[in-house]
């Protein structure tokens, strides 16, 4: 019999490396310097330093998203934990593999109340789809093993194991072997059936794709039967990932905003939800309007988040004769490799990225309102992945671009950030110097809340001074050069397309991170 | 009869108002526009915008220290809860007085799960003492009440009242009328009387303050009693905020590092604990000692945390015959008023800014490492208040430092930053710029998380590579100025005391925020 590790943080780190479980993003503390100190003997383990938690758990959402790995973090106490919530409920959103791993006080010590004693299981159950207290060194592999195997589970999902010190510090038990994640549940018949008698008959029809049907291959057996039957095929609003440009199949997104998306289903009766949730806006308004579906509209669902929804797509296409390796009706990606001059918009943005766009980029897209229709401006890109804000929880961007870079160090990332967001987790920069990561971040810097301004007036509102002051950032403007350079990246600010058109091309080709301020002047009441 | 305020908002904003809670530090978002709408019409609250919600809570907290009041806070939703409770965490075991208002989804469109959906009164309770969701516009003002009422219990406390959309843009109903605070709990006589007679016995003793304690006239009466009785008259070792320097009576701390806190405490046989917890390391190790009294040690309480322990320790000085006006035997201030040259080092610097020191001031002290020794090298500087972390919660320096300075506004605040604690907050810096405040931080540069070193250590354990990695910030190195200046602080660093001690005495000068990074040179192992 192979002797145990010699301590409960190695038997843990062991567990963890048995289980492909091999980088992890931490911030640590006194309570973990055990754990710490366990990573010197297990060099197998790759741990990345955050400066805040929410850079390390959104590094930790980014890296499983693009490594379709369960990705590991590591935070002091419930406080610490708190402090990375923020990213982990995105992550809980997104559905993405998660295993947190809390250090807490020694279990003797606890019950004198000392300052960070906490309610840890209390601020882990507000995001976590299972919660754990290790209790021994001699059992902690077999809890480690359960808390991957819940974070593998329909696809992906939170798992927080808190770790009380003299568990890391005592004598190591075994190392325990997770079991294999179990398969996606099924989409019955009868659902694949609904779907296609809905789809073959008289109503006007759309599709909408969730974060499991977003692969290349999903897209392009949705868009066969889209072509088939004549729905309009979407993806949902906050996407985790999604294959796209060069010669796949293109996709739009419900809009985020309320009229467009009202318009684009005012005439659509019944809608076939593919592993999503029902469309929704982000908020309601005093207009009492919570989705952008007509009234009446009918929805069925084929197969819910987390179920094999290309098995059921596969099979959608069967019943209906579809035929996904036909190219006839798709809307293929081809357009334009010239970067745009001019005003900066959206619009010009989004064709300078997809002129510049490197071969297999990695975009990740905080852009806020002024980013918001870069995404269909750069449809016809070469091709790339491309990641969202998926719960709503500003400051994902930087740190998510962590995490994607060190799953694929040989993409380049790309991170379209807004000011207002990206100031959440700006310690995130640093990070990205201290690992090389060949990021490159261009802020859009309006210097103001500007979806704020936007929602006080889509809800029939004017702010006046009070208001005002509490939506902008311009007093005083923050400076992202120095801001970036104080954290180690090198940078510089743009101010016309032009210029951005320059430092964009120069920036892809370069090593190590690079942030580019895109300075969008002041706001336009 | 009064008109109802003309939204729930409104009603919301004049209740606080009428109870005197006027100054709120907030993050707003979507769901709280009509909150912000409402703030045109209700111009006696000033809100405090900050970039991110720790800063908010922790500039919350900072208020309610130096003011007495209550501090309001404004946060966006479950994970905009949660990005701030590390610093309610603080102010929790603070125990000042906050009530959050936290804005959620409208209730007619939390349950088709829009991306900011989540559970917010999990969030809240894990650091409040009083949770409660506001359900209509009619009724939002005796919840309003009813959260000052709560965050007024017992000397302070934390109350969050969640606050969904529609309760904030329905027709407003009545303004309610807080309750006044209730009356602190009277410490018994029987408490009074075995303090009385522990300190008259043949026990050697020790008075450990909480902080209720720790104002002028209590450490007046408490050292009276250990003058009278021989006991050893300590603070607790987690400081909210004791009043210091001058001409009043000095007061030493229990020690935070476990040699000298067991050192101090070896030969005493009994521990009067004056509305304070018993003395707690912050962490335990594998040793298993987790207080610094000798064994055996007798604790006894003169009352809880909350309680009237300024009558407590008037009665006990009375049934000592302990005269709290006379003056021999007590520690008075009195020392060095020359700056400090030669090597940089903590007591150097605790020299230079006691030399320095503005007549009241206010030093916020997160200085860690570095700062642990600066606390008893300024006792003997003009009198101040004296702000510390309570909770272990690190983040909390530079945003006490924007509530404190809002609270007095003629005072000089200076901030005892650790960098690798400061790195968590600090956005505060764009707070203090934008509000023009007198504040002067000092940043203690080591470049390292110098107590996981130490901690490291203590445990028997040597950093190998992998935890040297783990503990240090040096790769790349923060610029602070550049950090600073990004935000709109202007900012100078120093390299030798002679550089701090020049830069120090123009920045205490000058309006509006300052920041010194003290460059303490590569780590010393």
């Amino acid at each position: 019999m192979e002797q145990a590790p010699a301590s409960g943080a190695q038997t843990l780190l062991e567990t963890l490396v048995q289980a492909g479980v091999t980088t992890c993003f931490g911030n640590p503390g006194t309570s973990e310097v055990h754990f710490i100190h366990g990573l010197d003997a297990v060099p197998a383990m790759r741990c990345v330093l955050a400066l805040a938690e929410n850079v390390a758990t959104g590094a930790a959402d980014g890296f499983a998203r693009m490594s379709g790995a369960t990705a590991a973090t590591l935070l002091h106490c419930g406080p610490g934990l708190a402090n990375g919530l923020a990213n982990l409920h995105n992550a809980r959103k997104a559905r993405t593999s998660i295993v947190n791993i809390v250090g807490d006080q020694a279990q003797f010590h606890g019950y004198l109340d000392p300052p960070l004693a906490s309610n840890a299981e209390a601020f882990a159950q507000t995001v976590s789809n299972w919660t754990r207290r290790s209790n021994s060194s001699l059992t902690v592999g077999a809890d480690a093993a359960a808390a991957i195997a819940q974070a593998r589970f329909g696809g992906g999902a939170i798992a927080t194991l808190i770790l009380p010190s003299d568990v890391c510090w005592g004598t190591g038990g075994p190392i325990a072997i997770s079991p294999p994640a179990p398969p996606r549940n099924v989409v019955g018949e009868d659902a694949i059936k609904a779907a296609r008698d809905l789809l073959c008959g008289s109503k006007r029809t759309a599709i909408i794709l969730g974060d499991d049907a977003l692969n290349e291959r999903c897209l392009r057996l949705a868009h066969a039967v889209g072509a088939k039957s004549g729905a309009r095929v979407l993806a949902h609003s906050f996407i985790r990932r999604v294959e796209r440009g060069g010669d796949r199949l293109a996709i739009g997104r419900v809009p985020y905003a309320v009229a467009p998306a009202r318009a684009m289903f005012a005439d659509i009766e019944a809608i076939v939800l593919v592993g999503a949730g029902r469309p929704v806006f982000a908020f309601a308004g005093p207009d009492g309007l919570s989705g952008p579906e007509a009234e009446g509209t009918q929805f069925i669902a084929l197969g819910s988040p987390g179920d094999d929804v290309e098995a059921a797509l596969d099979m959608l296409c069967n019943r209906l004769g579809a035929e996904p390796e036909g190219t006839n009706a798709m809307p293929r990606a081809a357009g334009h490799r010239e970067v745009a001059k001019g005003p900066i918009t959206p619009d010009a943005f989004g064709q300078s990225l997809a002129a510049l766009l490197p071969h297999d980029a990695i975009v990740v897209d905080e852009g806020i309102s002024f980013g918001r229709s870069v995404f269909a401006a750069t449809q016809h890109a070469p091709r790339h992945d491309w990641l969202q804000l998926t719960g709503g929880a500003i400051g994902c961007g930087m740190p998510l671009a962590i995490g994607a870079a060190i799953a694929a160090p040989r993409r380049r990332v790309i991170t379209l950030q807004a000011d207002g967001s990206g100031l959440y987790s700006v310690q995130a920069l640093w990070t990205q110097a201290r690992e090389r990561l060949d990021v490159t971040t261009i802020v859009f810097s309006n210097r103001s809340y500007e979806i704020l301004f936007n929602e006080t007036r889509r809800m029939g509102l004017t702010p006046g001074a009070s208001a005002e002051r509490m939506f902008s950032l311009d007093d005083p403007a923050m400076d992202w050069v120095k801001l970036a350079n104080g954290f180690g990246v090198e940078a510089a600010s743009a101010a016309s397309m032009e210029e951005l058109n320059d430092l964009l091309a120069s920036a892809l080709t370069r090593s190590g991170p690079f942030l580019i301020e895109l300075l969008l002047g002041p706001r336009r009441s």
